[in-house]
């Protein structure tokens, strides 16, 4: 098999003279702590602290970028592992899923997924050849091996990764045991919750009715009423703060519609989502309203608000049935913002006291749309390149697009959001080699000063994430 | 005049060590035999294999690329010899048309069109140089001499072009007479015909009841009823398929759409298109619900089905009235992917069985649609840049936006969709030269090892297409 | 502080073959005369010959580039003297405007403001530092100094900037005291007015029926008849023409929706209009009628039609409010050419005696539908990259984009569209650099030779724009 190497300028600009900058641009970026504002990393994982299993439970069956791609080739979900919503027959041999995923390596070329796991191989578990079926057995033995060792405890690769602070999403019903079991364990890892209140926000949501019903259990107040909902809601931002670190709330939401009604249009359609009597409109006009209201209770308490819209979820109905939600099998929609933001902006836009960090799937609103929003209201932020766009080319198109209008400084770092706890440092190792990849050309092209360019890398890696989530 | 020369760089990146890496390479795909799997080239040419007859005959008559922008900056159609739907006057002196051409070729700087042509004129008729008012009877004289040697007749040019197999396209009235007498003719020349039927599938398709009419005369069914036009269809595939060698089907629609109706409601529908009472919409629903049957046959007869959407046909009334179809003036048009094709998706998306080939002309959908759609579905892969897009610019567009979530095995090569034979082989080495172009970036940016690329080089060229298209 | 040059390079690929290229084509267009077809200055500069006032009310109180940046990132307006609707306090010390923007100079980085002020305190005021809190007075005593001589009189500006002609843009109701002044004082400068109608075309136009009523008054035409409405504006672009040497029509609609109504279709729906009794549909169907009207003068007139589509204007109502309009907060939308220009382009698109030249907010146009409509319509030209793509990245994808389908023929060369006066010179030069660099990228990729290359550069910095603009 071929040599496994992670060349030392992967990812910079072939010219030598660009290089040689986006060297010295990076050298002094790379090894400033991992802030991780926004991510889906298991917090049971730094409570309990526990070895993770095996080199497919680990890096195959729960990464969608993983099995999606086999799932396009022709390989069965059940062929990997992926359990079933009926409890029905999957593969169990993890060895035999891992095979599979092997002697199809060849597939992930010229993707992301693939340099993430090259990262792992290489730097994780010191392979030396790349993946294929001939190495595949080794592979999944030292990896196995490894990750029995403490070295590769979560506790133990958080500290070894340099992350300085790592945020999880929970749920607006979470209680939050395993934070506040962190919290009192004496460890000193920052790992800290965000607010995610979908199921209780969102009348389409699975369970609407009875979220509702928990939500009022959990805080004491009577969700019956609009004014009691949002109080509910207040009670669970404090929650979040006090017992989770929370410095953020997130909403994924279908689209970035936003709404202001008045406060008793407002009390009548909750009225008419609590019940269950809404049409789909109307409960997009809830989300969008609830949008402002969290945008309101952020001034009050200082939350980010982020909001992740348009991604059509879970597009295929028989992987849906068969094997749940989350699956690979939600793809980006065209997503309007300039309308659909006007609402909240109007109300709380020009407040400099609000954060809100926009995403987007939807790569044409860079320059259209989210520069120009960005370049102007004080309250909104641009979120880093996301999901599919988390990517070399993404990161690239998004700084070539969105920097002439809303330079550097109305966004706000990098953000993983992954639950592939292996892959965060060669995920912001990716982001910080494309930032100075595009800053050492602005510098070639004498467009920006080598010595300001180092420090908006600098401000990139760490000070405007910092910065804009509090942490 | 300048002279004129194909550099054997041309295309590659002009940084050395990158260029390095894409002549390795290309070198290593350029003498592949061309694999043209969708295409209008006539097959009468390879059945008759008469002469070309004069250069205005050949490549400016015939190419809407080449006269829609000589008209764009105030040639009159007329002047051109582009025949009138009157039969009123035009231009008759092919070398007054060519003339006209020549003088005015200085406004293909920057075009493919002007890649392909300096392709043809240096390559095929051994110009030296550049194309201008001074050397318009030089040109004119040598391409005709050379129309008229054995080596420039279309088998000939087969041969010479080293052409393993080429697909034609007719509609799915045609009788096949000339893909019946290559085949009998002893020709050893791979000429497959693809079935496209949008003549009897779209409604809005200029005498579609006669059409109907027709197709149930020529396979004996009774397309009165949909039982008896769908079998029309499964026969006419058939005759395609025995008779013209056909792997394919091809469907020009005006929008991606597709439905997934129950049997019922479908010959409900159907009954209302035959009878020419149905709406736009119905329309629409009625080539949205032919998709889905195509698929459904597909899968049972393995044909590939290639769906085209997105383009507005014959913008210009003028052109239209004066000129007829397919005369430069169908304009792309922006195009959901995501909501038209789930329909058809969720229904046979995920049969492995199945092969989808889907194009665009909104090249927004790369990277926020398409893409995920077919890293996610095992029956939907990515055709190659189309029409507009068939050119350097878009071919990078196209990688740099699909790749990292589609990767390349989820494509399909590509294809020159041309009738301008003499391009055939010059289009084949731009993309070639396009794809290892953007794998040497990847290479020299440490993303891919230098040897994956070569294989991925191969499959893009002669590997994948073979695969998908079955030839 | 850093030393601030501008660097002869700059802009150029940093690739040395390349750059080489760059240099030589950039060298012979560098100092050909500015040609500025469509902007904002201000007539009575160029009339009254007054000396600018000082740094803040020259660079940043009217330049909403400038002043959005400061905002979005916390700054009131108030502060930057942006004067209220309510004439309500704001900062009238103008040097603590210029210390609150330099200390925020650095939020720039990256962007072209960057680059047209660094130019100017270079180029204009021989400043060698960057500018920053440490240096603020200095520019600003520097910057002072240099405004009240002689040297930086407005035409002493417009001769030392090489500007052959210049045109400014005036209300259709505006009785253009100013060109007529220059125009009898002897001073030769070329200074021509543009016909902008909206405030008589566009019924949601502010004090609508009173511009109409006045419209009538100037023109002595009978402006509550349809024949008589058209006649006063024929009455108004032969005045423009006249007194103002106008060449061309400007549009800035919201969409580029067109009509081509009947004339008693057309007269009913004034009827409408004009009484104040209409629809939103109707006003966009009567803005779209009038740019068919335009058309239609334009064609016995001589002048060129310039469409602006795509801005949702005022987007923060709280500006708005406080602030009036153009004060940054404009912000692009999706913007649809196909259909929307399908009516024009259906009556007059094939006239090559018509020029309308097509802008966009909406990159993503520039490929799918500006580019083939171009292309084929001999009345259509492309603008340049406008407003927020008035920029390096956006020009480069321009080129990209447009260029391998519209060719270069059907562009018009760099218009600024500022009424940043002082930036002229470097917003052209920077138009060049990034024209120079593409077309170096074709050179060095061997898809065009150098002196072809040098053809277009030529014509897009001067030639394109004074054949297409008839100055």
């Amino acid at each position: 098999m071929a040599e496994l190497t992670l060349h030392p300028d992967r990812l910079f600009p072939a010219e030598p003279a660009t290089r040689d900058i986006a060297r010295r641009l990076y050298g002094a970026v790379k090894d400033l702590p991992i802030i991780s504002p926004h991510g889906h990393t298991d917090p049971a994982w730094f409570d309990e602290n526990q070895p993770f299993e095996d080199a497919s439970s680990l890096l195959i069956i729960p990464d969608h970028y993983v099995f999606r791609m086999l799932f396009s080739q022709g390989v069965k979900l059940e062929d990997l592992g992926i359990p079933r919503v009926d409890g029905g027959p999957t593969e169990g041999d993890h060895r035999a899923i891992w095979r599979r995923f092997a002697e199809n390596y060849y597939l992930f070329r010229g993707t992301p997924s693939r340099m993430w796991l090259d990262w792992v191989f290489a730097e994780m578990f010191g392979m030396t050849e790349i993946l294929g079926a001939d190495n595949a057995d080794q592979y999944y033995d030292t990896i196995g091996a490894a990750l029995a060792t403490d070295g590769f405890r979560p506790r133990a690769l958080f500290e070894r990764f340099g992350i300085e602070a790592i945020a999880t999403t929970e749920s607006a019903l979470d209680p939050l045991p395993h934070h506040r079991a962190i919290r009192s364990s004496g460890w000193q890892g920052k790992i800290v919750t965000t607010y995610r209140p979908d199921a209780v926000v969102d009348p389409d949501y699975e369970g609407f009715a009875d979220n509702l019903q928990q939500l009022g259990e959990i805080t004491g107040e009577d969700v019956g009423t609009w004014a009691g909902y949002l109080s509910a809601h207040r009670n669970r931002r404090q929650y979040f703060r006090e017992v989770g670190g929370a410095t953020a709330t997130d909403h994924g939401h279908p689209t970035a519609a936003t709404a202001d009604l008045s406060s008793a249009d407002a009390e009548k359609l909750y009225a008419k989502v609590r019940l269950g009597d809404f049409t789909p409109a109307e409960a997009e006009l809830f989300r969008g309203q609830m949008l402002t209201e969290m945008a309101r209770m952020s001034i009050e308490d200082g939350m980010v608000l982020q909001i992740h819209p348009g991604a059509h979820r879970n597009h295929n109905d028989m992987v849906m049935r068969t094997f749940g939600r989350d699956k690979g099998a939600d793809i980006p929609t065209q997503t309007d913002y300039v309308g659909a933001l006007q609402p909240l902006l109007g109300r709380y836009g020009s407040d400099p006291a609000l954060t809100i960090v926009i995403f987007t799937l939807d790569e044409d609103a860079y320059s259209r749309e989210l520069a120009p929003l960005a370049g102007h209201y004080p309250a909104l932020k641009l979120g880093p390149p996301w999901w599919f766009h988390d990517s070399p080319e993404g990161m690239r198109r998004f700084r070539e697009r969105a920097t002439e209008t809303a330079g550097f400084y109305n966004t706000v770092g990098f953000n993983d959001d992954t639950r592939a706890f292996l892959s965060i440092p060669a995920r912001h190792d990716v982001a910080r080699r494309m930032d100075c990849a595009f800053l050492a050309r602005l510098v070639a092209e004498h467009r920006l000063p080598e010595d300001e360019a180092q420090e908006v890398a600098h401000a990139l890696t760490y000070g405007l994430v910092k910065q804009a989530y509090k942490l």
